[in-house]
């Protein structure tokens, strides 16, 4: 048994294997040496060995690549927020949702940092990413409702959640933190109800 | 004695009595009534019975119209944290800051109800909007921190007000709210402490 031969014409392009990888890595790897502002998706195509139109095939722009795994981290928050155990309060949901993702992160520290840096260096960027924990948040908040939690309950949990991801977050990135980012985030719950009940 | 005739050259502009009001007021009339994003400069100047010239001496677009107040409101609340009573707990210097400018919006909540409706409808005002809040959890952080707050406690105890602040206020400007804006901000102060201690 043999499969056809299949021919990809100009306008649907040619497959190329893990081109989206190559792509993010090429544009990770030349933001981080010369800056997002100055790198070009021309450039970004070349040091993959692709081209421009298959990098907008698979981005909208140079800005997204660095974005690009916002959607898959929103849905596995969503997920394990919407699977938590019966009775599981609303912070500890969200809690254990971002205690779950930090495996994610942890494996790819060095790229998880220069990410980091590109974004730091851009107001642009800085605003992007914003506006990605705010939808977050968003969506965290949703899934808390659907669990039968109400409002400003949901919306209180979800923000201070995410507040504390954040603050957690930037503290693993710097390289003086020993702590696991897991750790940082259990510990950034805590610190939280420390502060919420030290009135 | 008398003064001297001063004459103001076109390129100084004249003095117009209360321009910056009175182009603050034409603009959310036309942004009201007809959108932001149909609402020119040229037809703001107009309005208000001064020239686009003088709109530009106030504001550096039409954008910046509707985020005036946001330095005024960033150095109440950073002066009221700063000046928070010895001894007084992160969070509830933070609460106390934001109950304190709630009367500036209680007086003019109708103002305030349009204007959130207009940034509701445009995505790139409800993104200067988080830009805003970020900004302002930020420089809350810096004079938690100049009252000997160690992080991460100061940046939390900031984030967590601003989140809990913006809830109250969307919950405060919606028709049905019929509580204070300072009661709204009080309850939910309240409810984050549940919240975090609900684990």
């Amino acid at each position: 048994m043999s499969f056809p031969d299949v021919k990809y014409d100009g306008s649907m392009g040619r497959w190329e294997p893990n081109a989206s990888g190559r792509l993010q890595q090429a544009a990770m790897q030349l933001y981080f040496e010369q800056g997002f502002e100055r790198t070009t998706v021309a450039e970004i195509a070349e040091q993959a060995g692709l081209t421009e139109r298959t990098f907008f095939r698979h981005f909208a722009d140079k800005r997204e690549v660095l974005f690009w795994g916002a959607r898959a981290l929103q849905d596995s928050l969503v997920d394990s927020v919407l699977h938590a155990a019966p009775l599981t309060s609303p912070l500890v949901a969200v809690a254990q949702a971002l205690e779950g993702v930090s495996a994610m992160f942890e494996e790819r520290r060095e790229g998880v940092q220069q990410r980091q840096s590109i974004i730091a260096a851009n107001p642009e960027l800085q605003e992007r990413e914003l506006i990605k924990l705010a939808v977050l948040a968003a969506a965290i908040a949703n899934a808390l409702r659907q669990r039968g939690v109400k409002e400003p309950t949901a919306s209180l949990a979800a923000e201070a959640g995410i507040a504390v991801f954040r603050i957690a977050f930037e503290s693993w990135v710097s390289q003086s933190e020993e702590r696991s980012l897991r750790q940082v985030i259990s510990d950034s719950f805590t610190e939280l109800e420390h502060v919420a009940t030290d009135r």
